[in-house]
């Protein structure tokens, strides 16, 4: 396959990363805030457009976040984030979060949500990207799902100006 | 109307606040992270909610939110929150947020987002919320849209169980 | 009135901003420390100062700040600022601060401060402001006491050099 | 002198401390915020008082404070406090803030300050404090002067219902 | 080998973790102080050692740290940490650190540390925690080279009271 | 003696400094992590060694730590530092820390550590640093130790090559 004989490999960028939930992340019953949670999220997933692209980016968009479960204060934060897709100069970041209770080891998913980050050159304009490379199942499927997101985006939103 | 005649209006819990980015904020060209922002604004509307239902609120869901212009470290962050619609523990609390160079006092519309919080009695478990009172003409459309919103998100991701 | 023909109304730049107060904010009791209503109460004043001005600003005082009530960890802080009066260079703003238990509502007066800043130019030196108009009978009242406090810090405490 | 008899002297409790200005405490030109030199003043004055007291100390007022020089991120601050006075259940803290430039050895005096603390008892309740006994010739005189001070403070502002 | 029939595997706690040195880090010059590093350190072996014994950790010791390149603000810094060897109440956790500059993608060896964490009880007393099993041969390499230094210590040290 | 006729005292540079233990410097529990302890101790170090040299400065090592007791939030942690030796580039400071309960006024030994900094001239190379002139006995004796450290550091770790 032409498409994918250039490129990097999802397994490249793809990283997880633990994240200690501290009082400043939290009121004061100990409820972990979701902003607290989409910020790290956002740094983790930034992390991996940056480490895919090797320039600097910028968070485009974020899709919706659906909170499942609540988080603690003292909980460990699981962050799991991979590139699914690359446009020309967009990559679509997944990430799966888990709250664990380092005590139990009990982890419950907290939530997972896809966010489409733009890279820019020395000028801070939009800059092309190298494609990703999906290899196991689970890559292609993600693959797949994103460029169908992307479409639905494109329509219920409109084509997007890549933001500078 | 009987709907109407109990509730708090919108102007109760609706506000304004500002934040000055700070360089923690932001990355080493002083581009401030998307999570950044949806830090300040999850707690500007929870507040927001918390001043609506006088109980605590979790965060339970955040819609899609577009970056529609970059935003700098130095920069002032308009956030404006105001309670849209109240389901029956559940309010959706919409932000419109404006990044203004404080030199100029030229704004730029960063972006728009719709929150849903819960209320939690002292057990931690969803809690009735006073209907909200829209009044002016914007706040009835958006308590239209906000409804429209709630079925097309109960048509896409299922019948949330609220989250506890 | 030739005075009041030109400059900005006070309206332009005052502002309420609400804060909740963190554990980082206070003592392991919960006590939120004084100096920390402080630093919230100088970044109002000087964003509100900036907003008046158009220039950078820096604190060159704060008068006396007398602590009415107790604030604690998880209250909203509320803080409202608006400039009093414009020298040449400087301008004095008031804040009043309130603290708010979220799940009350209750609210208590914390205390009244005024501050005063000094505009400065690109190199940092100390720059012309436009005048203040008062229009509100409040506004007035705040011009004049604002002037009388000048002309008692300038007995009391000398001639300003205005800092640079 | 019956006074004197009992009671701790200033030495016990004075202290200097020392603090590297950081960006989190400027704008961003560099300028240290008049609001993050008065939480480092404020955090210092009450580690004196809590040494003296030993009991848990809160700030009742914090007097006139006039900035003579700007200080600079990457700034050494360096703040020297002591007991000045100690009335029924509360205390004086008299402290002088200098500006290090680390490199030269530079040094600015950027202000000082008298700030009120009261001591609490375990209900949260102004505490009786142990009177502070001067010894040199400086420590009297800021006796007299925060006496006189104390006068003048009731003379403008009226008895203080101390903080509970 | 009746050692290691029981016991968890280094793989089930190892972990890698990277975080963004941000401006709080370091200096005005942009270096991360030496101490920032070890704080991140201190966090990401704790997690390692609190996912092994499953109990609550405190840091014992800290062993000699070389820091063999200079890290930068905007760098990513990369931490693997491991269980090396498990005592009765306290285990050596190793920390491999580097620093990566994310547009280039170079990585440097920052430097190594050697951290060892005592397992608590609910009453903070020093509490058993099960052996680690060391499976590959650099597992059992490290599992030996810190069974080395934990004699070394005990020679240099004294025999550790483990701290509760 | 000629070594001592030119070169600083230990008393222009030695530092004690006191810092209020918060709740993002421990765990849930109130246990202080070990790392930021280290954060502290790093920072105060630094700041003596940069008031010896007058020149920028970065860590290059740190000894052993060994936590003889725990500290807690809201205690305060006092730290001593002073330089002990100083070679053609790179000066031993050691760090002695305590942590006093404030109410009781109990301080308990926490640890004391030896760390390694290089002075650095505007190009970021190692740069000469002033002798330091030992004076007590105290001193003396402290400086004979650093030597004997010195020594021993590069018979185990080889002849260190100065971070630059």
């Amino acid at each position: 396959m032409s498409r994918n004989e250039r490129g990097k490999h999802v397994s490249v960028s793809q990283m997880t990363t633990v994240r200690l939930m501290m009082p400043t992340d939290g009121n004061v019953l100990g409820n972990v805030f979701g902003g607290a949670i989409m910020r790290y999220m956002d740094e983790v997933a930034g992390i991996v457009a940056f480490h895919h692209a090797r320039k600097n980016v910028v968070t485009a968009s974020i899709d919706r976040m659906d909170f499942y479960a609540p988080v603690y204060v003292g909980n460990l934060l699981i962050l799991k984030a991979a590139v699914n897709y690359v446009g020309k100069t967009s990559m679509e970041v997944g990430v799966r979060i888990e709250a664990e209770d380092p005590l139990t080891g009990t982890t419950a998913h907290t939530g997972s949500c896809y966010l489409t980050f733009v890279a820019l050159d020395g000028n801070g304009k939009p800059s092309p990207v190298e494609p990703v490379i999906p290899v196991t199942a689970d890559e292609k499927r993600r693959y797949r799902e994103a460029l169908a997101r992307r479409k639905m985006r494109k329509a219920m939103f409109g084509k997007r100006k890549e933001r500078v």
